[in-house]
């Protein structure tokens, strides 16, 4: 892959605002020369941050030609004054650039319940905003990361309609073990040319196969925020609806997705192994999600896979309780393509020799087969180390 | 309260039969006298233990003299071999009773997976038949430990129908953090008068005011079960149903489950905190359930507890996806009487330093309101320590 850089049209920028101690880059903006279209996929939990109240209300024309995010700090749990302080951060930024606050989508990420500082952030959106320019990727990404130990970025190009179209995403991540409580932040970046509806709906796929498969359905925290922009530049004629074009567009946004999300579980915290939990034979698609999350979140599966424990016992049980109607006895469990349960039944010491042995290496599939039917799902997720809980404990006081 | 002790006509073993290594008591008898009515409640996990289905099946009748249990082995996916063995176990009993397999219950604690050595297990039970002793109580309680570091006993003498009555409770628990992935078992011996029904009742309704709350509604491990056997020696008239008498046997066997339930959280692995989440102003109590519940299972609320850390947007996010109606800005948030939260905004740094060193004490109360109704509830729980993950990373291998 070449060095990802931003698509023809955008330009970025990363600054140390403040927000974090230690001149960390803690502010990105991100601008695109022309109106684009624009999307939003946002948390599912029912406390919601300011930005993402005030992100939302912004998208309901279907443009937008900035984003704002601030890492440090979450405004959420933060009354009247998160709201008041989310609209002042898109007003800095209009105001800067001579546009409308409406296309300006904000996101903020950190320490939920501590009012913003807007004293450092609107200076540092003034600051951010004169620094913009097309080689600011890797700082917007650096500005938006919490405990994550490395920015994330992924691009692809890919010839659609004609025209070469880029699609470049950053994202952020990091607390693993209930991946649904750390927020997530991803901002995609397209030059391809989407009309509104159809945007909508490519990213909503490409979200439900990726990043919500590193999380719990339905399950988020206060400020997960995901953004596309599409400015059209790259020429070809606009997707307007269903056809080879939207399908092409929308694997690729699926395809960078992916990849930001199986970084983001690689950074996990304290992580030390990437694991895939594969369900097939399954009645649904749903059911198999539902079966993979419940054994991917599972403290007691994590914390053996830490240990190197091929403890399928634990995988079992996690199945039986994941609310999907099973035939224990049809059950199949594989380690790193070592079977240790079959039919139900456990397949002995030897097996689970080979399978300690398999779970020394950092990549582990953990697959399980229901005997049920034909639909599959995969849900990627980290073991549980003892350094996570080291870090979480520590992380605000 | 007097050392506990067996109930009138019961007697109780534990010996070492060689499950466990290192000569640790693995195997429990308690035994009644005469026929005792007897209840069962188990796991609702769809992996269910061979001991489970074989207990739930000689419990039809409602009525039981016996219970044999082991630690140290599930006997869960175990197969058919499983199944046998299991009934291998309670014929063993019956023939040395002289009575029929049907009245004995059996129950197995320990590692899933890994067939019973029955060539130690038969001899064991044996060797408890032998020793069976009015003052067998502890040695029993001792036989179903797992990863528990002290026996787990409850006693309450009260009046009922006129005559004292004696409810005894022994139990085991230890993996706290997802409680339902930890076998629990609770064997409560009373020789309180109650017919099968009202006895059935009673014990499910002290279940789910008391261990349920210590776990998630309807997760549980593949092994869970509680049995009461009430032999009736006390005297009294008979409680056929509804009325006084059930309502206050009810509540005793309440009393000393509820203790049991605290006992099994305070000695949660590697916890160091005891944590009651107290949830007010709820629409119901079900509601009430389910916010604590997510409260209480969120893993970034209790390494935060185990880093004595106030963080109570982690509490405000973990209420936001118990999947409940809720309206922010009317939640509430205290840590130990310390008001952090109100109408859904911090309260600043002093109130999060009042807090912090409030948690500084081993028991938390976690207090939330959320000003939508009055009902309430309460669930227990622990934090999550650096040790926790080391013992759950070394406890098969």
């Amino acid at each position: 892959m070449k060095r990802p850089a931003l698509p023809p049209g955008f330009s970025a920028a990363g600054v140390a605002c403040g927000i974090k101690p230690g001149r960390a880059t803690d502010l990105a903006v991100i601008y695109s020369e022309r109106e684009a279209v624009a999307a939003g996929v946002f948390t599912t939990n029912r406390v919601q941050a300011a930005p993402v109240r005030v992100s939302r209300e912004h998208l309901r024309r279907g443009r937008a030609r900035v984003i704002v995010a601030n890492s440090g700090n979450a405004n959420a749990c933060t009354g009247p004054q998160g709201m008041a302080d989310a609209k002042a951060m898109a007003a800095r930024a209009a105001a800067g650039l001579g546009i409308r606050p409406q296309e300006v989508l904000v996101a903020s990420t950190g320490v939920i319940g501590v009012p913003l500082p807007m004293g450092k952030v609107l200076p540092g959106i003034d600051a951010a905003l004169r620094r913009l320019s097309r080689r600011g990727l890797i700082q917007a990404a650096e500005g938006i990361l919490t405990t994550d130990t490395r920015p994330k970025v992924h691009q692809i190009r890919r010839r659609i309609g004609g025209k070469v179209v880029t699609v470049t995403g950053i994202a952020k991540g990091a607390g693993m073990i209930h991946p649904h409580m750390a927020t997530m932040l991803a901002f995609l970046l397209t030059d391809a040319a989407v009309d509104p509806k159809p945007l909508k709906a490519a990213l909503k796929a490409a979200v439900a196969a990726t990043f919500n498969r590193i999380s719990v359905d339905g399950d988020q925290s206060t400020n997960d925020t995901v953004f596309c922009l599409a400015n059209g530049l790259s020429g070809h004629r606009p997707i307007r609806g269903a056809g080879v074009g939207l399908r092409a567009f929308q694997e690729t946004l699926t395809e960078v997705c992916l990849d930001l999300a199986h970084q983001i579980v690689r950074d996990g915290e304290g992580a030390t192994h990437f694991v895939a939990v594969h369900v097939t034979g399954a009645p649904s698609e749903r059911a198999a999600t539902r079966v993979a999350s419940a054994v991917a979140n599972s403290v007691l599966v994590k914390t053996a896979l830490f240990g190197r424990d091929p403890n399928w016992g634990r995988v079992m049980a996690a199945v039986g309780r994941a609310g999907v109607p099973i035939r224990p006895e049809r059950i199949g469990v594989a380690f790193n393509g070592i079977p240790l349960v079959r039919s139900g039944t456990g397949l002995g010491a030897a097996q689970r020799r080979a399978a300690a042995r398999a779970l020394t290496r950092r990549h582990v599939t953990l697959q399980i087969h229901l005997g049920m039917g034909r639909a599959q799902a995969t849900v990627w997720t980290t073991d549980l180390s003892e350094a996570y809980v080291r870090l979480n404990a520590r992380y605000t006081t």
